[in-house]
């Protein structure tokens, strides 16, 4: 396994490393060519502090912070204090100062986070691509290796995942609306981890839709997203209980392997043959309400009546600050009434109640999280319907659980030398412990030798 | 005391009474000239059947449970198992009939309700005055005997409010989303206790505004009102823990008292007088949120938006079977946009939290539940004016406790011979434990004997 920040911690705790050596590596790498248009915001100099105060109260006998003064990114969404909040936008160029850090922020400093930067997005967490007009797009890091080739982060969190994947940070604070915090994790060999929304606050967070939104964490490995999910969620995890045979696993015959990208399906299908080579048991399920989709997303759905709701007044006098193709989404939320948002609201508790019942007795479903491989940048720079259409396929899979006010995993499934693929272990509400544990047990098994830093 | 539910049942235990005596009793009150248009439907004789089985099985020794086969109304918006439910609506007329209770039904079945008819009410619960163009308005029994006027009931909850005071219920099961159980209880001279909503279950209760919404009853005394919070909320009530002097009791400066009806005014001062002659403390309170209450409530608020979500399917095709004044209200919610209605929630939860933070410490606080007493009928059936002038300040006071997420309770605090005034006790959510013993504190320092059947 390569370095994770797990590991790192290790290495400190052992004596083999410093906080400060370590944050100087992160340093390096953030001002790498990999690191172009990752950050909007350095805060460097505050990081290396951070890193030589941890040091220095290691040093003293004190005991250290669970995080050690180790390098973390934040979305451009999260309050961090004496900073803007940008939200990736033109529009807020001239936003206040925050005066306190977002809740999810204070909990990771409280922790002894050394934050690097505001991380690029999406323009207000919009589209699972990553294209950002104003501050340039983030590279995927991981396939220009590979291929030579441009190819899309994921978003929105693409700044975050590639901070992470190109090793200038541990860890990327982000958020999850549709699959913001997934996408990039699936598109650049990376783990996203989106807990069941209530396990962890949004206060200071700038919201996309309030019904759907996840503050929650890239890593680049299960036993990190488990360790950001304490530390976000204030709450400790219970050992593993079984092992993996005892899980009852299902794969949907609905919806989710639809319309396949050939790698995304061969590295699907090997990842459940290794699965039932060491003893899992995974059924095929039928998910009927997944049919009933169409009729919760129409109009844009929750997160265009609730981002209308947001961005409304600033839209009347600074449209053309913003980037034309979130303009044009969040403006759908004008033509919904109350009374469609209230039946859309009624609509969708029913619709998790299905589910539910569908689901019951299943410990964890297993998708692909996207259905394609990273797609090149240019085409999307360009076309604004190869735009629509591949973020619609982008978000399709992950975005139902968010509908579900579930939990998911994305973790990598592809072999050294491919293009990313990530498979999305998921499930309802709360069951997010035994889909951290289940996930531990089968990254060994499907995942591929992160490229690391 | 006059004789109310829980002085019944204990006539029952011991021996001086039986189930069906009392019952009997129940239904010639329901049948006398004061209980004319409170039951759209009557079930005289399942609550005849229900009394005589709970007097077999206690002539057996086999444990009785709570209610003993004693009357109890049910207001027009629950379903009751093989009837249906209309909400006292002719664009309801046909209904189809209930599967199974509504859950608070279900849960006073359980404990041994004879449920005696369905009571009439405004329609949809609609407004505090208690007009009822389809069934007839149901006539305060309390003030009639008094003044021989003919005065409203209050509303929404007019026809179980009248079935308690005449005797025709020992309870009342209904609903409170701007002061529906509170107003009629406080015309009338007796208990109407709002627990905060999450508390009891609306489902199979027909939603007025499902964000303010709360099944409840109406009762004779402050601890009837305990043992029907206790059934509908499946909880046990702790004891209670200090003497009337150890509560901190607050008295509103703001709105509470503005144009109270000289009778009201001076009820509420003589009230205040005898506990503190008790030695109660009360304190002057300054609530400054309540003067952002006007624009919680424009375009009709939250129960225009959401009665018009689940009326406006029905009023394509009905719209002339519906009481012209309660359609006027839902239409206005036709105009609310999603936006304006997430608006009106965020402004909703900041407003709680203020309020929240303005009553920290506080125990309860005492208020009159309605402006004035009980107007006479006539003027309010000719004028759309005068209606909604009425309707407007009946609300007032009881409205801002459902805004607020609360709980409170009316009792009498007029004198044998005037009419009936009501004090509201009230605070924040799940504060309801504490109210209620104070409320059995204050009730016998502060009420009337009751006129009783």
């Amino acid at each position: 396994m390569p370095l994770d920040l797990s590991g790192a911690l290790q290495r400190l705790r052992d004596g083999r490393s410093t906080s400060l050596e370590l944050m100087r590596e992160s340093l390096a790498a953030a001002r790498s060519d990999a690191c172009q248009q990752v950050f909007v915001r350095e805060f460097f100099d505050t990081a290396l502090a951070s890193a030589e105060a941890a040091d220095l109260l290691r040093r003293s006998g004190l005991p250290g912070s669970p995080l050690q003064g180790l390098a973390i990114s934040v979305k451009d969404l999260f309050d961090v204090a004496g900073q803007p909040t940008t939200g990736g936008s033109a529009s807020l160029l001239d936003a206040p100062i925050a005066a306190a850090d977002a809740a999810c922020v204070a909990r990771l400093r409280q922790a002894g986070a050394a934050f690097i930067g505001h991380s690029n997005l999406s323009e207000f967490a919009f589209s699972g691509v990553g294209i950002n007009p104003h501050h340039g797009t983030p590279l995927n890091p991981v396939t220009r290796a590979l291929d030579g080739k441009t190819r899309i982060p994921g978003g929105s969190t693409s700044g975050g995942a590639v901070s992470v994947a190109c090793g200038a940070a541990w860890a990327a604070l982000g958020s999850d609306t549709g699959g913001s915090i997934r996408i990039p994790a699936a598109l650049q060999g990376l783990v996203g981890f989106k807990n069941t929304a209530r396990l962890t606050p949004n206060e200071g967070c700038m919201p996309l839709s309030t019904s759907l939104d996840t503050s929650c964490a890239v890593t680049r490995s299960v036993r990190d997203a488990a360790l950001l999910h304490e530390l976000l969620s204030g709450q400790v995890l219970p050992p593993a209980g079984r092992p993996l045979a005892r899980w009852r696993l299902g794969v949907v015959r609905e919806l989710m392997q639809d319309a396949l990208e050939p790698a995304v399906a061969r590295a699907f299908e090997r990842a459940l043959q290794r699965l039932r080579a060491a003893g899992a048991q995974i059924e095929e399920l039928s998910l009927a309400p997944l049919q009933e989709l169409p009729a919760l997303q129409a109009q844009g759905g929750l997160p265009a009546a609730e981002s209308w709701a947001w961005h409304r007044q600033r839209l009347l006098t600074r449209e053309a600050a913003y980037d034309p193709r979130v303009a044009l989404r969040i403006k759908r939320g004008a033509t919904i009434s109350a009374a469609d948002y209230i039946d859309l609201l009624q609509a969708r508790r029913r619709w998790i109640a299905a589910m539910q019942a569908a689901l019951q007795g299943v410990d964890t479903l297993l998708s692909p999280t996207v259905p394609m491989t990273a797609p090149e940048l240019a085409p999307l720079l360009t076309s604004d319907d190869a735009f629509f259409a591949t973020n619609t396929l982008l978000l399709r899979n992950t975005s139902v659980v968010n509908l579900l006010d579930g939990c998911a995993l994305s973790l990598p499934c592809h072999e050294a030398g491919e293009l990313p693929v990530g498979l999305m272990l998921w499930n309802s509400a709360l069951r997010d412990a035994d889909l951290l544990a289940i996930a531990a047990q089968i990254e060994p098994l499907v995942s591929p030798s992160i490229g690391g830093h």
